[in-house]
């Protein structure tokens, strides 16, 4: 199982979350390029840290909207979106070199994440940047979404992940943040459905049914205080179940 | 001979240049990266129309300053400067690659061009940039500067510019653009000179001295309406005086 | 009658339009405020050439895009939307009040522009920024859209604009840019209508029938070429037909 | 007695400092403007929290720069210096206004302060926007400064600061940040300090001589972990020696 979370996330003398504490918990690091978060000086620490942890290296594409931090939907044309996705290929894979590394898959940040999970345009459009870039590179992100379902039919490889703690309907898509119970707090409970994700169990979903949710990757947070904590019990607890934690790419 | 010129300098809905009348007439193009000029869709297309001209391209890499377009000195901390430039150099190069070429050299930008003439600490930033980078990169800058003396202490191949618009003090340093005759205007006399330079000839120098400079390559504008006029010019006297045009990475 | 017209679009080295040839034909300017365009030394020269022609100062509020031109609809909240058109205001004023003048009324621009058509929330939160900023500025927009019947609504007063060189339906909206036939370019049809407009008088529509606009300003362009030329001809067809030529605000 | 602080210096998504922890202990509140920190949202907020707990609003003005956090020099020409600050000065007054306030002071920040002790073209381009913005606000900084001087040869108020945690040289100047003991951290040595330069008692320079500052306003810090703890305990200090703390505008 792999275990992903969002890094690199600081810009210049503001910090967010704590990249090395979240290095030793991760398998995959999903780093900003520069468009939402990420001065050049924070990628390429985070690249070293993550080279010499054995952690992959994800592009972590965005909107450019630092003000917004990639949160909000921008209406770009797609052959603007496809530029601005290859850039940022480009900009963090000159890190990871560096690093003596490689970027090793693409998982969009934000509003991006969330716009191409139905807009078609869009979504093509990152997947065009992909191919384009490198076609070897696995895409993550959610099931289901025009995302990888346009990856998948232009022949990228597709990696579908879980979120440790959000709620999930019996449909097995995610109850929206505006209800409430959207997000999971309690640790242990975190934990608990983790190891069911990763084994191949069910989870309970939000009606109280059984759901078998089965990702190929774990979605940890890593960008509020207890954040790192608990992303360490989900790593402790899954080991503790004998679930091998290795990066998916 | 090498004719480069600065290209790629557009950013969004604002128009600088006209790089499809240099491409035909340069060898080497100096790709604007983001920094202070050249939004991801223009790099896109410079990169394609360089690849398909047989013109070379070059990182043309900058301090962050899109609102002085790089023309104003910043004093960035050398691991913030060496940085800044992997993450241009980076995201130029999947332009590049894309269509179906390379980053070829390394060419700084406007103030920090100048900079790096005398200032060694950022100087050595960007050279170690370069050798982080890729150390076989030619790295394109001015005779006598710090920047091509580190970088020939590095280990890189460096390449040394005339300007065909330029005066020239009887030492061979530039005359200061804040004097009279600091920019000649006449075509045919800057072909002429250009021509002088790609043979080994002299020019004349501000004080009316013959001045022999040994360009590796020529830089020639394209900034202004009649910048294109003259790189043609130029381009014209130098192929009818036998001298071939080729780029020198 | 009240001519307007986008003015101080351009940015740092960029420079688009022609604030000089479009002052002494408009007689409201719709500044930007530096969101989607306008640096600060720009807003201060087209503010106090407006002050010195006699032509009225409004702010072309926008998103915050330099990327995008502000020409791509962007989800943001309506705090954050509030906030960055007061920021916008503030910032145009200051320059506005150092050139003998006053910011005398809003216009968004672009993306926002058609955002705000519709987009009740949005238009919603530019009107609640007009309204604590300064209630007796006259907003100008589209008739018919959300922007001017919220802002009525709010208590301010609304300004109704049409196009000088856009083809309208029968029921009086405008033909999309998408269709053809939809921008006109022809300068004495685009005077004789603006005539027609500014008298009372019908234009033909896009299917041929009377269509009587009955605008309180009519917008002319100023950032290409052509555009300054076809102004001074709207101007001069308008005057030489008695119109009288003031700003609303 | 003044007791003056950094404020607003979030932006968007990154939060620095602890506003609300600060506006009850100072008496002005120098706020971002945007070009080195501060969204809109944020500016809003702090004018309003200003505005309620009476404390002075002071626009903090920067480069433009905010990947720099404006702690780098930047050499911009002196008219875009001044536009920039007064585009600075109008956005910040816009939510002075909103929350019933006004702008009532001027401090640089960063490299720009420290710029403008020494750099006379950029001091007199700052000043030169508050005198055309309005003669009327009283600019902070250093005493002995350029800025100081110049603020006062153009009439403007000048009011010099004094550093409650920086040790001082026997000329009164600051020790440099490079020399150890240059910031100080003990929060009684800080407050016993601050009430001397409160009233007119000498404070130990680094030599260990008597050292009379007689600052009219003291600036703490609150970009830290502990930093608002040490401005409670100055301003508890200072009231417990009988010092009346009110602004200075």
């Amino acid at each position: 199982m792999d275990l992903n979370a969002d890094l690199g996330e600081s810009f210049g003398a503001w910090t967010l979350g704590d990249d090395a504490a979240m290095l030793p918990v991760v398998t995959s690091a999903n780093v900003a390029c520069g468009f939402h978060a990420g001065d050049p000086v924070t990628l390429r620490r985070v690249c070293e840290g993550a080279a010499a942890a054995g952690v992959s290296v994800g592009a972590q594409v965005s909107y450019r909207d630092l003000a917004g931090f990639g949160r909000r939907f921008l209406d770009a044309a797609p052959e603007e979106l496809t530029a601005d996705v290859l850039y940022q290929l480009g900009a963090l894979e000159a890190f990871a070199r560096v690093a003596g590394t490689r970027v090793r898959y693409v998982k969009p940040h934000g509003a991006l994440y969330n716009a191409i999970v139905t807009h078609e345009e869009q979504a093509a459009a990152v997947v065009r940047a992909v191919v384009e870039y490198d076609r070897t590179l696995p895409v993550l992100g959610l099931p289901g979404s025009a995302w990888l379902r346009l990856a998948a039919g232009a022949g990228l490889t597709t990696v579908a992940e879980a979120f440790a703690d959000r709620a999930y309907t019996p449909e097995g898509t995610l109850v929206s943040r505006r209800l409430p119970g959207a997000v999971l707090h309690d640790p242990d409970e975190i934990a608990r459905r983790c190891v069911a994700m990763a084994t191949g169990e069910p989870v309970t979903d939000v009606e109280g049914g059984a759901l078998v949710l089965a990702p190929e990757s774990i979605c940890v947070h890593g960008d509020t205080p207890g954040a790192a904590a608990i992303a360490r019990r989900v790593r402790e607890a899954l080991t503790g179940a004998g679930v091998a934690l290795a990066p998916f790419a």
